[in-house]
């Protein structure tokens, strides 16, 4: 396409998107607002606002009880199945439960104790934190006897695919890795990694929060091991939503949670005093799941299906090189770096802009201009492109609004302290 | 009071009920079904399915991420603030977080790793199942060389104080076990176990689960380790609503959840690459919480603050002692059994009523009488007076109705075999 930096170029591209409607299937109380943080939390689907009414009124207020025989029981499979379709895995091998980290746990411990004579964990200092503390404490519970080698990004945007597999040696328990990196954007070669890994005996947990629902994942084809991701950034599960875990079927029986519940259980209801687990990915379920945020997060799936994740990634595509043509004509000459890589290939949906006031400007999109990004430090403005609602004009808009905030010197009218969350 | 078995002496004890007004604070669609449920799962109160339109459609839906900064992200704090006055906690101390299993994993590991040298755990087989799985677990993780030793029930119903005590040594790491048991109703004394324990150097958690909302708990006056348990039963927080957990003060300081995640940290929004945990209960919280399911169990908590312990503990003996003389003049003749003890120092809020045809009773109440109660295996037919909203008149139509199925040999049109759940 021949690209022009004018509004009208923006509607035009909205006007060919063959996605476009998806936007009104969700909830949009103010179309002037630009919303950049659907890779933190998603927006709320229209059809989930029904749904929760009737989980409410009708299956809580009115089935009660009854209502576990009537599909709760069996939802954090049921849903589990459906996120399959997402990452490319066969039957049997997802289920939703718990949070992200707590099934990192799950998964990572369940992976050491598979390889207990192998002593060393590779990650990076790209992974999201969570993932890192997670390890650190898996390395605790076993006895501290583990080295976690943590691989740091030469460009600082992300570490070589070749960096990763010259880190993987015979004394490899556990590579875990996210996918796509939640500060740059930085996707991995997760296929190569994790084969080269099996070469060398060694098994890979894959965080796959920030690529589910906006990249494709190919789980099966790649032979992965374990992952776990979010589903309250592209797939629009609702806040804190409980994650999705993937075990391949072929580690079934061997791996193990942890963490031994009646969910996990052979027989759930039988009372049995010793635990059997169950066969297949139940055993890695454990207490009883949040019902109500297990089933609000299934219409925001459903939509993901809907549309197709080959088109969604081909939108999410067009909006990230429409959002960099715009960097590269308007924002790069007002002093900002580009901290996301530019080859498609090695890149999710989110694309970080990095500036050294970029604390201030941040706070300034947010409280004068009608923009909702994400800070994360030191220095980026994070801009989540869901391709299932964002449009092209909101990409114009953000990047005019960026200008303002810096010609017009808005976020000088901020300090550079940084507010506390707590 | 002069006891009678007639309905109208039923409707007199509803007359003089304080808390009689409660029952219109939840959503009640068929007056006629008699719910015996509620120790398993809470009813709706009307305050929440108004609450959770608000989350959902100015929350979620409008303010989107801005809500983590206006109260979500101190929720599982204060929300776990109103559940401490419910269990004789004070400030600082109890948190909402994770599923009940998840807790009872993190609580007992802290135990496990804050006694290394002590290779005992003491359980009983009244414990709920899940409890079970999860000690061995724990065990299985930190190398299998712990002993699990569960004592069992003289007479089927409680563990005496003096048996517990008794299996309390040198070698004993924790003592783990249900503050009132699921299947009997039989209730502890916590606090002569607690102090035992610690003389002997043991640390105690407790389950929670069916004596919150129901019975006073003093954690405090205890002096309790550790403690969780579930909301969604008599805190009607509804289905699967994550837990709480509650960890002593003079314990935070060395005891340490095994599942490192970025809510249990320091400064969660630095992302520092390594995991100092959080000063206080708060390091006891690891992943993103199901702010949907977190948010929505506060009126239920509410409910029970508004109520208060001590007269719903006070309706709570009315309403089992009324059941019992009713058992004693209506059931014993048809075979029935008591499956909880007497002694009301030594009961929760439910009763187990034991029957041969118990299974059959029970499906016969619930397909043809209009009674919700629940079965637990061998012979149990659980009923849960949830002192909220269960009236005198329930448990007199309880009874009567079971009487029905009995007399009219209702429950031999259903076979003794078991209904799968999964």
């Amino acid at each position: 396409m021949s690209f022009d930096s004018s509004p009208d170029f923006a509607k035009s591209l909205d006007r060919q998107d063959k996605l476009a409607s998806y936007r009104d299937r969700f909830f949009i109380s103010d179309q002037d607002m630009i919303y950049m943080d659907g890779n933190s939390l998603g927006r709320l689907p229209l059809a989930t606002s029904q749904r929760v009414n009737e989980i409410i009124m009708k299956e809580w207020g009115e089935n009660l009880i009854r209502s576990w025989g009537q599909g709760w029981f069996e939802a954090p499979i049921r849903v589990g199945e459906k996120i399959a379709g997402l990452v490319g895995a066969d039957h049997g091998q997802v289920a939703v439960s718990d949070s992200t980290t707590v099934n990192l746990y799950k998964l990572a411990m369940s992976a050491l104790m598979l390889r207990p004579e192998r002593k060393k964990i590779i990650t990076d200092t790209l992974n999201f934190p969570s993932d890192l503390y997670m390890l650190q404490g898996c390395s605790h519970v076993l006895g501290g006897k583990h080295t976690i080698q943590m691989l740091e990004p030469a460009d600082g945007l992300r570490v070589d695919t070749q960096t990763v597999l010259d880190a993987i040696d015979s004394n490899t328990a556990l590579v875990a890795l996210s996918h796509v990196v939640f500060k740059s954007g930085y996707m991995y070669d997760a296929k190569t990694i994790t084969q080269y890994a099996h070469q060398k005996g060694a098994l890979v947990l894959w965080d796959l929060s920030h690529s589910v629902g906006s990249v494709p994942v190919e789980l099966d084809d790649w032979n992965a091991d374990f992952a776990t991701g979010c589903t309250y950034k592209y797939l629009n599960g609702g806040p804190g939503a409980p994650a999705f875990l993937y075990v391949r079927n072929g580690l079934q029986k061997e791996a193990l949670s942890p963490i031994w519940g009646w969910f996990g259980e052979r027989a759930p209801f039988s009372f049995e005093l010793g635990y059997t687990p169950a066969q297949g990915i139940q055993r890695f379920l454990c207490g009883t799941p949040p019902v109500l945020s297990v089933l609000a997060m299934e219409p925001g799936v459903d939509l993901m299906l809907e549309a197709g994740i080959q088109p969604l990634r081909a939108k999410s595509i067009q909006l990230s090189n429409y959002l960099m043509a715009l960097f590269d004509a308007n924002l790069a000459p007002l002093g900002f770096s580009l901290g996301t890589p530019r080859e498609v290939e090695q890149r999710g949906s989110h694309v970080s802009l990095r500036h050294p006031d970029a604390y201030q400007i941040n706070r300034a999109l947010i409280e004068e201009m009608n923009v909702i990004p994400d800070f994360r430090e030191p220095d980026n403005i994070r801009l989540g492109l869901a391709p299932m609602y964002t449009s092209f004009h909101d990409v114009w808009e953000v990047v005019n609004r960026i200008e303002r905030v810096i010609t017009e010197k808005r976020y000088l009218r901020f300090p550079a302290t940084r507010l506390s969350v707590t």
